[in-house]
């Protein structure tokens, strides 16, 4: 690294005197524009000149910038993992806390291995439409990706937490009744599938609802085609959507006794540790969406965004709180965990819109999501669904309202950066903003599809592992669920506070009235 | 630190028009000088030189790695917020865990909305002393912050971080007695108004105190004015003010026996988080402080305020734990809370001085905020004021020491950015490194200024809301304080921990005696 | 956003190709050589060319953004004492976690204070190969870190934040018998003393296994020498070791019976705060590692780091996994602690390699490590060492492996900055890659050299401290140990957990059999 400052060689040294005794005034002049030096000369706007060169340089420099950026947020981005795990066990019961914890460490050694070996090579390489087939074990890959001078190692990092995020979603809904060993089977199918070829239409470099309008796309050319700038689709829907199948595969944990049936949720051991992890989330999400700009180069960008995350956050707190105020079992209360859940689903929700929305309208789909996260936690509670951390309706429902809101709100004022291989170069205009349905019908052809291929997929896989004999059955035995020590004793052979006289007593194994049927 | 494009000089132009038809050798050098290259062909030292003009791609470099200082430094102040709420959770009694944790989420989620609608825009605006009346929800603002190139947008969001600090920190010294409406009224009352009002005096572009000898201010003209770098009184001495009015208005919680008649503080539950939350706060703060100086072109600045916070964190913490292992009811034992708090304590009066101090009086000043803390835990004890988590004396006290010691401990050596809208550009000296009582005296104005304004302020609202009928009322009614489920079955219909045998049992109303009387 | 390099507009060539046929060719080639310039025009890569002069402006941006660079990793390592503090607390009985607690905050306050008198000027200073005599109170030290455009201020709080993590980890073996006035006094001697003078060997710019292989060194003379990227060694090797001797002069805690006594480990506390901690402590290596280019302008390199560290990561948690799975008594179960502990022990051992080897390699080192960790467990085990938290396994054995895995691993294919003082600057390839033991025995020599002097030195200190009379002997009296309350209360007058109704019991003190001998 050569940092200290270098002086001119002898021969250069030379050259400018020559240069200097032969003079050439224009020279100089054309130099100064070449290198956009006349607009300050004249004046001129402090932004960098569009037509100006950039020195090498300069480009290192800000390829450098764009990179620590970058990293910075997948750092963050991978911050989330604590907060995932606090929020889960927090809300678990404590007989199933100690699988919780060791779910989500897994889960994240496993994505590491196969995101690495064929995920990131499914996602983000060229392929065609529906999957790329490059760059496997990173080999053969360039040295910097894309659109943006990010380094691909470093690309993979941040792409690596992502999918990461999208793996330790799907286990929530799944708690208490899922044994270890069938967890590692439809974590190795979303890991390294499910996530990374669905992800691949939406974001990889010719996916076909990434490239939905350019020529020799099959689907209907629709405007500025479909958008999501961090995820509201690709990590949360498919996250949340997943979660649903297995909670439907699996059935409810035994004992499990739903509201119309004169119950009510399971008691979670930690609200603690839940509300904190909610927020340790909430900090990690600032690497989640402004880090999707894979550039600092966009001051504007990167600051909206954090400001329209921080906007919805807010919004879906205050939503959440304020309807389980005035409905259901929490009438009259402040609810703590709705309104985790609440800020979470504002998260959620403005993780694709964020860059293109202006902070009323990311308060106002915060708002709304804030409603339908309570809304959809009671409509499982209605259909018999034990979704013991709300993950369905925070990532599935959310995330789809999310992904729609760019329909209604999109400012039409920002245009983004092309960083997630789609064509999101141009601003765009939601129905509330003048622009009619245009982008509401291209986000619901894009939110569609992958809803609806990733719960076909998911539920065939996780009916064909519910299908094997124990231990490598999805469900895990009724033993092993209700027995003393719970389903942390049975599987990894402790409690998770083994330290206290309490020993975790058998629980009765009453089977829950069947889903969806009164 | 020229962020700004500055134009040529007219003098320049005049070269410039000479070289163009004169022509030739001066102007080759001319142009190079212009771009700074001299001192590099001279062997000059590699700083820039500051009567160079940055081209426009120099400047939005500059302002792209500004922005992504800033913005990381938002994300960790937010990252405050789960520290907050563990060493509030950790030092509360179980029984009002729930609602510490509602109370903290319920504050960011209308901290957002509020500095939105109206509290950047009191705060940060141009106006007149006393408060800014433009940019509301943001609008009209510019697209840049005034001195630095963050945007307006990422400097939003830096600035929310703040509030939502100053929010969190009044809740503390309410903790387990406060109706969670009433919390509702009164954040309304700091977030919205006490704090951005209050704020703008010291940190708005043309607030009172930030304005503090230039001609047309009303104060006495004392050497460079008033400064608070980070904000030992504008967050902290302003949280912790509004906590002590809170307290005091509020009366002790039901059962809570001072020391001298025979009792001491209530048990709280769970140290681990507390002490967790401790450290999670000692990481935010490098948000917190660096982060201040809105610009990454300052390296040694934003080096000495990191390396600063970090040892007066150290002298906090140390002398905490000394003083209390000397005095008081832990003496001879290494007290987790006081030490804890100590370090805290270092952190808050560092907040003010960082920029200005050199390492030894950072760990002078730390030390000293370590010893006032537990010498003020005694006194709120004395006077029979019940402060669960010492937010008085850890931000109250030592935010005004803090701020105070600038005028000791003033090292006359740096100079500042002017990244706080107040005229920091110049090195002050205080009195123990020979500057005299100028910069003491200025400081006294400033932070008695705020303190009492504070105060006053406070204790009317608090009052206020104390007339107010339940459930409205700032004080809970006694069943729900003392009632079996405590404080969170009351307001939140949840214990924090309801997944365990042991239900909480009611405790006994029993009122203690009056505060400040003996 | 313009990220790719533009092009000249039309206008702008038309321009050019005037000037080159008006006769101004030579003139201004010139100017843009001297720019850097030529390598653009000539269709040259956009990096930055290694001949061309960096002008002042570009030097500063460029020491900028190694700076935040730095700042914000230096920041990440420090919010590793929160999970370290959460790791080790959590797997502590009950009745030692405050003492756990405190031990971490006092060790980190400490640390400041010594780092900054004496410990950072043996460590980084120039002096001897043994020692660094300058810059005591960071007086007399130069603006500017040696390599590097990082501020020394700002060099200061990165490496306060290793020496931080190295006094952390001492305490993690000496759980539970330790007296906190003992733990002050070895504390002052590792953190003053060990742990900066023998890192100055390493990592000092002097130091005589910093130097190997150049002139005057007393060492043999083998490849590139000795290579420690960002501590495997330095921080963890020494803190591991220091832990053994810890463990080996206190003996094990009383009532500690071992597997081949019929016993085995002591319940952990809170397996929920434990896991929770390991991953914070994850997310904090991302400072740890990639930070030590102390550089961004190395954008493959930091982005290689990153992966290579997550992917040992992953490695080493899935190692551990199945080991533990098919081994010992966690036989057939998923193992928590051994799982953590697992992804924490390929993070250390990839703490040292991290910048040479290729990802493959990575995963590999982080699987062998995760084994090593379940076996060295198992080995304590059987000697009768009683280490609460693993530190020894992972920190001590596992720094040891990654230090030699170098040898083993090294691509040969990425050369390194010299930011950590030691001739980094070509590539090595090790036994696997084709560049045959070299790499290895160099490896060898310096880890065996730190290895031998820290233990030797540590199990003197940790002896003497021994012999001396309570309350400053190094092992508490038993009554401290095995009373009710606990160490707790002894030593802190409080438990962890004081509004719970379970009053901690006293235990037995049941004096375990003598450690090493059948």
């Amino acid at each position: 690294m050569a940092l200290a400052l270098p002086r001119l060689s002898k021969a250069a040294k030379a050259r400018l005197w020559f240069l200097m005794f032969a003079g050439k005034i224009i020279g100089v002049f054309l130099v100064l524009l070449a290198m956009g030096f006349l607009p300050a000369i004249l004046g001129g706007t402090p932004v960098h000149a569009q037509g100006a060169t950039y020195t090498p340089h300069e480009t290192s420099m800000m390829n450098s910038i764009n990179t620590v950026w970058t990293l910075v947020a997948a750092f963050l981005v991978f911050g989330m993992q604590p907060g995932f795990v606090m929020l889960e066990a927090g809300f678990a019961r404590r007989r199933e806390t100690v699988n919780v914890l060791m779910e989500c460490i897994f889960d994240t050694c496993l994505c590491g291995l196969l995101f690495w070996a064929f995920g990131y090579a499914f996602m983000f390489s060229h392929g065609n439409g529906f999957i790329g087939y490059h760059w496997f074990f990173l080999s053969g890959a360039p040295d910097t990706y894309e659109t943006t001078g990010v380094p691909v190692i470093a690309h993979w990092i941040f792409q690596f937490a992502f999918a990461d995020t999208c793996s330790t979603i799907t286990s929530g809904a799944m708690i208490g009744r899922t044994s270890f060993r069938g967890d590692i089977l439809y974590s190795i199918g979303v890991t390294g599938f499910i996530y990374p070829i669905i992800g691949h239409w939406a974001w990889g470099p010719d996916g076909f609802l990434a490239t939905m309008g350019s020529a020799g796309n099959f689907l209907p050319n629709i405007g500025t085609g479909f958008r999501d700038f961090a995820g509201s689709t690709v990590v949360h829907t498919i996250g949340g959507v997943v979660s649903l199948a297995g909670a439907i595969v699996l059935g409810p944990r035994l004992g499990r006794i739903f509201k119309r049936d004169g119950g009510g949720p399971m008691a979670p051991h930690n609200l603690t540790i839940a509300a904190v992890g909610g927020f340790i989330l909430w900090f990690g999400w600032y690497g989640f969406n402004p880090g999707s700009t894979l550039s600092a180069m966009d001051m504007q960008g990167i600051g909206r965004v954090a400001t329209n995350t921080t906007l919805a956050a807010c919004g879906g707190g205050m939503g959440a709180m304020l309807i389980a105020l005035w409905s259901g079992s929490s009438k009259g209360k402040f609810d703590l965990g709705f309104t985790t859940n609440g800020f979470l689903a504002g998260l959620v929700a403005i993780t694709c819109p964020c860059y293109w929305v202006d902070p009323l309208g990311a308060i106002c789909l915060g708002f709304v999501a804030g409603i339908f996260v309570v809304l959809g936690t009671y409509l499982l509670e209605y259909w018999r669904i034990d979704d013991p951390v709300g993950a369905v309706p925070v990532h599935g429902i959310c995330g789809i309202w999310g992904t729609l809101s760019l329909g209604f709100f999109a400012s039409g004022k920002f245009g983004a950066t092309g960083a997630t291989g789609a064509d999101n170069s141009s601003p765009v205009a939601g129905l509330f903003y003048g622009g009619g349905t245009t982008v509401l019908k291209a986000q619901l052809i894009g939110s569609a599809t992958i809803t609806i291929a990733t719960f076909v997929v998911a539920i065939v896989m996780m009916w064909l592992i519910k299908q094997l004999p124990h231990p490598w059955n999805l469900r895990v035995e009724a033993n092993g669920e209700v027995g003393p020590g719970g389903l942390d004793v049975w599987e990894h052979g402790t409690d998770a506070y083994p330290d206290e006289a309490a020993v975790i007593a058998p629980v009765e194994a009453v089977k829950p009235r069947p889903q969806f049927v009164s």
